[in-house]
């Protein structure tokens, strides 16, 4: 079985030559997620963190979060919190020695070890966007409920980009699939058109064990091997303010168990579900998020976890959420101090309220990806693609997502910032002079090809070739990059046999009837 | 005199209640320029910023500058300076004494002192396009030559937008108007339809010394008063590589030697007129700026001078220039990290190289925008309306850009950040408990109004509500939006005699022929 499973890894291992095959389309950056070598934006005094902290641990000892979970209440008992009916109370004390064992790093393997990944410390992981109900792009012309195929199309741009280092929910949900089964398709299409790492939702316990029970099998691994390091992960939201519903939990549990990674994202809309006040709203957020990560520090000491961000404000005029606003931004920002303080890695996304892939929809999404940059966060999930508040994915927007993480990439690179003899080049400037030009000297010519930032989208013709060319705008030109893409894409390798058998799980699982859809 | 001048200028302050009247057309900030509360992103080490403050050093004592304007280079001759021919050789001793002298902060006071702006400090400030030769807007569809009609428009936005705090240049070159009186027009636009400090082309005596005398006129004041502070400056650039033309040097020191401001932003796009390595590029940038700024100094010591920083790179495949870069992002956060070395305040810009108000412009825009925040910029350039790398002038982008600057001005509120016991709002978590809403209670409802950046440009509705108002895309929404903020316009008072003084040295300039258009 071990040998089985090396020959099977050495075949993900070829996925680099392919991926360049299908990279003729683009010219694009290599799969290297960035070092963030910026020191973080810290809105907060040390007093404001010691406030945020005592707001959240007060939250947790005096007000209490309902686990509407009998296991983990039942857990929780054990260790010694006061536990009311559904509410549990917990001292900061147990929090904090909890929350002490979590790793501030770890790893995330994949089916193709090459696309390993470090969470935490300084390195940045892009997502794609996970979980809208609806499709829009610029053939079609209007929002539309998902399907499978847009759902594949979409996971395809997950794969080409290297920018994209992970695989999140459903880039959208394919409502075309019953939902008994819908996760056994999709995992079926993730697992064999990337080779990235993979997630689970947390939706009752037959499709959290279906889904690893895949990635098990799609990483030709023992039950051993695959409990052996993390392969994948789950991301659960609370149900602010101030609840853990039953499944998040159980399906958290169920992967901490056996050595998968969790990340713990609430999702607290200051002035709806959080108080209008940004820091309250980040207090809440954090003694939500903390006091599952302290559940699961207890079940499995040191298992993997993240704390998420998803706080932000609603549009007080109509009570919409809104997104990569100022306040947004703030919030990351706090919520990259507190996870600093916590010593956890730290999540936060790519976010608009813009409905369609316009200005208005790459200044929001701006904001929110400078934000994470800002804030330290280690995974940025809906990193491309999201639009309305993530009730779409669009192509276009992911591709034009995509444009701003290479950039993020790239500005993340320490020779763009050289200042050896080379970088200062004085002899470049006295050989030039005040009457010459760079363009042909010989410290230019060693250098162009890899000089500057290339991109694939942005148009940098001037208004007359670009007219010339067709005068097409940004996400015009995304549209057509896209059909190329889908066009000319092939899948990475996967051994014939370790599909048969993914194939095969999912026709028995089906025959058994999937999974519950009461949830 | 004084009387009747103090009179005009309280005829300024009723400024702010019209300016009330006009702003019904949308909700925006109050004029208040933002504090810069963010710690500097420094990619520089100290030995990174010694090694470029080495190279500019070096520059300026081995290579030189050439200074093509005989009466500065007499005045560096007597300062000690080697000159050959027209290069200026100047040793760091100097240079860094001259430099020394410069103010760190000053202020600059326009015709309503209300506008009065300090440059410097944490304070960020934000000015209109300036200079494109061309016009665009969605209306007409192309790109077309600018007029006075269109530069005076685009005057309107810079006057009714609180976001922006400066007139910077022409906001579209107005080529309807001859070149020799074109100045004399548009300084009569620009003075009576804003009342926000002033600009004046270092393109020539006479171009000078009538801006100065018409900014002098419309602010009411004496020759004595006119020279007792700052109410107006010039922003010149370098020739690069090394050299200093002469009717920008010749401008600046008429302004320095009537206590006016000056703005030096050399142009160095890194592989054309500079190296091809960044710090190269920055490190020629600063000795560019540095010499003139110590020749300014040595003539009138304490003069009020901006550094500026114009560095990005060029599109290595068409040779055309980028904006809005990562490469540009960590020259500019460079630029700011040798600009506090030298105490000086720093100038960057808002660019973008795309044609048109799409996503493309907006992440370019958005990326030149946090690099001026991150980098701690005093003045922003070309903060609004900037498109196809300078070249047009937009007042969709220009709309488009306001409400990026506005959020901006929002994020740097510290309340955004409260961490009293009020921001943190444990009493009202406690209230709502974990079944309910913060929408209706007393801590929100004592807040909401204020609570969040509220947009006048961003659609924050679901798709379906902005699917009935005409799903209309984000440069369509600042179409209308500039159509309707133009009908309501209305100019800042001016007394009538001040108008009339303004008119009549314009008629009699216009009779004398204007200004030569030999430069």
């Amino acid at each position: 079985m071990a040998d089985q499973a090396t020959r099977r890894r050495r075949g993900g291992g070829r996925a680099g030559a392919t991926a360049r095959r299908g990279a003729a389309v683009i010219e694009q950056m290599p799969f290297s997620p960035p070092i963030n070598r910026d020191r973080p934006i810290e809105p907060l005094s040390q007093e404001g963190v010691a406030a945020i902290h005592d707001g959240a641990m007060r939250i947790l000892e005096e007000i209490g979060i309902a686990f509407l979970n009998p296991e983990a209440l039942g857990i929780l008992r054990e260790a010694g919190c006061t536990v009311e009916g559904d509410t549990v109370r917990m001292g900061r004390d147990f929090v904090m020695e909890m929350v002490g064992k979590a790793p501030s790093q770890f790893t995330l393997t994949p089916r193709n070890p090459a696309r390993r990944l470090t969470v935490g410390g300084d390195t940045m992981l892009f997502g794609n966007v996970s979980s809208p109900p609806n499709y829009w792009d610029m053939e079609i012309g209007r929002k539309v409920p998902g399907t499978r195929e847009q759902c594949a199309n979409l996971l395809k741009l997950t794969q080409y980009f290297n920018c994209i280092h992970f695989a999140g929910g459903y880039p959208v949900e394919p409502v075309d699939i019953h939902a008994s089964v819908r996760h056994l398709d999709v995992l079926y299409d993730k697992l064999t058109l990337t080779d990235k790492v993979m997630h689970a939702y947390s939706l009752g316990k037959e499709r959290v064990e279906d889904v690893m029970e895949m990635v098990r099998i799609a990483g030709g691994l023992s039950h051993e091997e695959f409990e052996a390091t993390p392969r994948m992960y789950t991301n659960i939201n609370s149900t602010s303010p101030l609840k853990h519903d039953f499944p998040m939990i159980d399906g958290c549990l169920r992967l901490v168990r056996r050595g998968q990674a969790v990340v713990v994202t609430p999702f607290t809309l200051a002035g709806a579900m959080a108080p209008v006040t940004m820091a309250g709203a980040v207090a809440q957020s954090l003694a939500e998020a903390l006091c599952a990560i302290a559940l699961f520090q207890y079940v499995r000491p040191g298992c993997p976890c993240v704390i998420g961000t998803f706080t932000s404000n609603v549009d007080m005029k109509s009570g919409a959420p809104a997104f990569g606003t100022p306040e947004y931004m703030r919030a990351t920002q706090m919520t990259g101090q507190m996870a600093r303080f916590y010593g956890l890695p730290m999540r936060s996304s790519g976010v608009c309220a813009a409905n369609v892939p316009d200005g208005q929809a790459m200044w929001e999404t701006s904001n929110s990806l400078w934000a994470a940059v800002q804030s330290g966060t280690h995974m940025v999930y809906h990193a491309a693609g999201w639009l309305e508040g993530g009730l779409i994915a669009s192509p276009e927007k992911f591709i034009m997502d995509c444009e701003v993480l290479q950039q993020i990439q790239r500005y993340m690179q320490p020779e763009v910032w050289d200042t050896s003899t080379d970088g200062i080049a004085l002899d470049a400037i006295k050989s030039v002079g005040k009457t010459g030009h760079f363009f042909g000297i010989q410290h230019t010519q060693d250098r162009y090809t890899t000089a500057f930032y290339q991109p694939f989208l942005s148009d940098w013709r001037n208004y007359e070739g670009w007219e010339a060319a067709g005068a097409i705008w940004t996400p015009e030109r995304a549209h057509l990059l896209y059909k190329r893409i889908l066009e000319t894409f092939e899948a990475p390798p996967m051994d014939a046999a370790i599909r048969d058998e993914l194939a095969a799980f999912v026709a028995r699982r089906k025959a058994e009837g999937g999974a519950p859809t009461d949830f």
